[in-house]
């Protein structure tokens, strides 16, 4: 069992190692069994340090997870700072969250993690579960979404976010990639809206309207 | 200059490679130059053979930028087909393709497309180009959308329909990866519609109202 390093934030050997093993275990853990079934307890063990070390050096088991999937920001954080005005103009609250915190250095962060999660399955799964366990988990919950249909919702807003950083970040599709954000904002964000409280089930003809 | 191949689909000894100098400089061409700044006669002479013989593996210029990314479908072909009844239902109808062809064993070129372009500098400039020129240069010209608004609304609906597939075919977030199509269709036919036809730069306040 490594002991608690001191406070200082020297460069005692295995320090970093230590902290590789705990995000290796815990990557492995969140991927196989899942954010609910992977504990802080099973982690350390895999990795074979005090659970109080997993705390020392990485918070909660959010920000464990957060740390895995080397995610950008705190969900725990961002998403109720987000959708503290209610359902109404969420939409365009999360646009504009999202698009402010890509447009930033941390940026980067979010293209590597695409990158990984498309070309790595443990990466995909990683994030997968990342993104409905802390982020859409935690906006159709706090804005009361009925929970039959909340997943759907809550995957469409991913689909759309995700594939405008594709676009804009990642491919950089002119004149998306170098457009302002309130142009960006004002063309997305009644999407997102519509997909976390609008009708989802009409506007497509041909199934309330048989054979025209 | 290599010759003309015989009819007989031969093991002839240097075939496969003649066919795959051809793609690798269609591929640099095409990446460095731009769709429109690459000709079959330069491809044809970085790839040390004779122009007829591009256009005996490959077929038109349209068709070899399609091989060069392994592009799951023709556009030349599918884009007209979807788009002939005009702008009214046409979000609909490319969902409804763009669905049915990645639900289809052809959607493994799709995914692997995505893995490419998110993965590599070369292949993400050559699909950017791709999508540009072949897929929504085609698009907007045939709804007769307004030039100056079409490259916009082109990268929007591109923006939706790649997340869709990042989600649903790479990452399968559920419940969007075992949705039935209609469901889909459903949900994400207004959103392409809108892009492609509606109003852009209303919906999302903070702009013409300045200072609550």
């Amino acid at each position: 069992m490594a002991r608690l390093p001191g406070r200082r934030p020297g460069r005692r050997p295995g320090r970093q190692n230590t902290r590789d093993a705990i995000l290796a275990a815990a990557r492995q853990a969140f991927a196989e069994r899942g954010y609910d079934g992977a504990s802080i307890r099973s982690i350390a063990t895999a990795a074979g340090v005090d659970p109080a070390l997993v705390h020392h050096y990485f918070g909660t088991k959010d920000e464990l997870f957060a740390a895995t999937v080397n995610f950008p920001m705190n969900p725990a954080e961002f998403v109720p700072r987000v959708l503290a005005g209610g359902a109404e103009g969420a939409g365009e609250r999360l646009v504009r969250a999202f698009v402010s915190t890509w447009d930033s250095p941390v940026g980067a962060a979010g293209v590597a993690l695409l990158r990984s999660a498309v070309s790595s399955q443990l990466a995909a799964r990683l994030l997968r579960e990342f993104l409905t366990t802390q982020i859409l988990r935690r906006v159709t919950a706090m804005l009361g979404i009925d929970p039959a249909e909340a997943p759907l919702r809550a995957a469409l807003v991913a689909s759309q976010l995700s594939g405008l950083a594709l676009m804009r970040y990642v491919l950089k599709v002119e004149p998306l990639a170098s457009a302002p954000p309130e142009v960006v904002v004002a063309a997305v964000a009644p999407t997102v809206q519509r997909y976390l409280t609008g009708e989802l089930a009409t506007g497509a003809g041909g199934r309330q309207d048989p054979a025209g």
